[in-house]
């Protein structure tokens, strides 16, 4: 593997979650891989799950990680090109990408879209200038329209929980005050049909993702109805892809709650994290026994680790 | 040991104090102790001495520290329960508790109170959540009513310096431009009575703290008077416990100069830092030979360090 | 070496580019030397190379960096001596030296100038004051007059890519929209003379340097003129030190472009970073071949070490 950016990066993506769980059982197997190596994690954005996995992933590795909040330890950034920078960025893309390529083996870049411009967000301008001009393999911590590692540590707990084979993944729409981006849905989709699950879209007319993610899932408008049977129901707000960035809805009857709940198979409760409770989904649902947000938040390391692993061994 | 948040935490305050003074001789000798061990040092509040003398007690243990400044680098937290979270606070502690606590096998966490509600603040909810739903053991770095590491610091300090079995020890209270907490002060008295000093506090009336942390000490609201005969006078500002987190008075008589020193028995003088100078201390005071500030601050370093590995060798 | 702060504290600068080119060739060599040593790198400035060169190097040695931003992480620093501290900063810079020098082998400070007293800014109090009151070797990481290790960075950049033994370096001024410091024109000149080149600086009237770093340069006010047969162009702003901290002139005839780079002997161009282009350079001329910027940049990482190293060896 050169760069991670999707599920699109992944080979195999059996042998990719079999890596992970040898890595869980024995998290320092590999420490020897990473030595003298180093990994810059670059923030443009917040980061609670994503900045302390990679951080210990890294480690476990024996790597280097050298965190760096851009914004405000670094300088503001333009990414536009052929621009006279007369404003109030300081640095170009180009040169802040071949920079840190000079001084790291792998660099993890998060950066979050604006939601203003559609065309411009899904162009991924800032990950794709990154693999372009630093000359090392880049990870995505996040990027505008995907967040793998979190797609990937989502599967590795499907895996442990699932009690069937091909068990029924509902990813739901849920309220939301602010508008988030379509990065975690987008990718969770992506990823669990990659893995062959049963996957049904939930959401309210309006909220449909961008399609490209979507293919071979069914969209289901009644959100009862998405739930009726389902084995893990992953809760997620976003903002309309079509109406782009804006919030058309903050019903709160679509706040996944323990009646909703009653239709499902029993299912487990999954969210990527950080959640607003009784918004998204209710105190009584992500406090039973069935939430498993703390197993996946758990799994955060061992997705990264994994995918580090295998770039790792790619570096030659 | 398995938390740490108060003198209460102490089964034998000698016993510390000898483990102290062994890891100040030789800081690597427990070196292999956190081997693949992470601490996340969690700041909700600045922080100069408590992040770095941390941060080396940790790696001096072998330890792998996460510094997490989470307001900056992560994201707002909700603490209060049973709230729809439609606000401006987009994680409640309870997942960021719980989360933390599957990277981290310790967790340090500072959090000043707020000083507008005296019940909220004295009811500890930051630490208490971090101790309930990490799962994992909790350092206190400071809290809303206790700075434990400084107070086991300051007490290192007073027995590489004290003359005699029993020093008087004075803790007086000192003007300053802004509300304080009584963090510091509360925790110092438990610590010095707990040591078994004379412990004399002075401070203008209405400047009483909470008596749960003074039984034991003299209150004595004659500055002068409470000066004689001591062996080590402690600088500090507080505000108000009765008026809560109020300013009653900024006299600058109240400042300790070396006039009053003079009322001593050739005392040291001893500040957490940071200091105001001129408004707490006069410069002649705290440049004086008789000052130990710089050595109480470094002992921040072992007290951190024993308190980590007592509770390292509790692990398992 | 005890301190670093400029080329006068080099011995011997053919020696030290010798440890410069050993340590590019093997960078963990000399791991062993930095084993239980703590570098704060402390900076009250934005920063990406230095932060990420420093840390780098530091690790490359074996040490244990402790980045520490101390306007956010930390408290406002008073750097006045006698003052009552009743405003807004918390601690006074004796404190926080002293009492960094009690956890740190070696600290590096990054404290730019205010431009606004050009007494004061030339007088260097923060890097001083460290030197004065923190007992440990101090690493300027760019002070108010001089960046070091980015001109020590250069050297060897420069060392890399001539073609003769003495080329003709061009230090070329050019525009910017907003006032900074002179510390990198300042020190670049002082290390460049000091290699022994042939040393030409071209700029707008009224934007002559402090004479006491240019002495065996050549001025030349004609930009043109200056090009001629240069082997190196160095572009950088810099605001007046005659009438201090202001911008006179953003004239972009001195944009540092093609056309102008034909007059010279095929020259290398060189920046620090980071750089507004289209402003001190056309996109055409840095994106070129001869654009040399992102190897200065790599060579950060082996100045910052060589410097760690002089001083690890010395610390007994």
């Amino acid at each position: 593997m050169r760069h991670f950016t999707s599920v699109h990066d992944v080979q195999d993506l059996n042998q990719l979650l079999k890596e992970a769980f040898e890595l869980k059982k024995d998290p320092f197997k590999y420490e020897h891989l990473g030595k003298h190596k180093t990994i810059c994690l670059l923030f443009f954005n917040s980061s609670l799950r994503t900045r302390l996995s990679s951080q210990k992933a890294a480690k476990n590795l024996g790597m280097e990680p050298i965190v760096f909040n851009i914004n405000d330890e670094g300088w503001k950034i333009e990414t536009e090109f052929g621009v006279v920078m007369d404003g109030d960025k300081t640095e170009h893309i180009k040169e802040a990408a071949g920079v840190i390529g000079r001084y790291a083996d792998i660099i993890g870049v998060r950066a979050f879209p604006g939601l203003k411009d559609r065309t411009y967000d899904y162009s991924e301008p800032i990950i794709k200038q990154f693999i372009q001009y630093s000359g090392a393999p880049v990870v995505s911590l996040e990027s505008a329209t995907r967040h793998p590692l979190q797609s990937f540590a989502d599967v590795i707990t499907i895996e442990e929980f699932k009690k069937k084979e091909r068990p029924k993944v509902v990813l739901s729409w849920a309220p939301h005050p602010k508008a988030l981006p379509q990065s975690v849905p987008n990718s969770f989709a992506e990823w669990v049909i990659a893995a062959g699950y049963e996957v049904v879209i939930t959401h309210p007319k309006g909220y449909e993702l961008d399609p490209s993610f979507t293919k071979g899932a069914t969209i289901e408008y009644d959100q009862n109805k998405a739930f009726e049977g389902a084995d893990f129901i992953y809760g997620k707000n976003w903002s309309s892809y079509a109406d782009y960035g804006k919030i058309l809805n903050t019903d709160r009857s679509w706040t996944i709650s323990a009646e909703k709940m009653k239709l499902t198979n029993d299912a487990k409760f999954m969210h990527c994290l950080p959640v607003r409770r009784n918004m998204i989904v209710t105190d009584e649902v992500i406090d039973s026994p069935n939430s498993i947000v703390l197993d996946e938040a758990e799994n955060r390391t061992y997705s990264a680790q994994t995918v580090f692993k295998k770039i790792l061994e790619n570096l030659k």
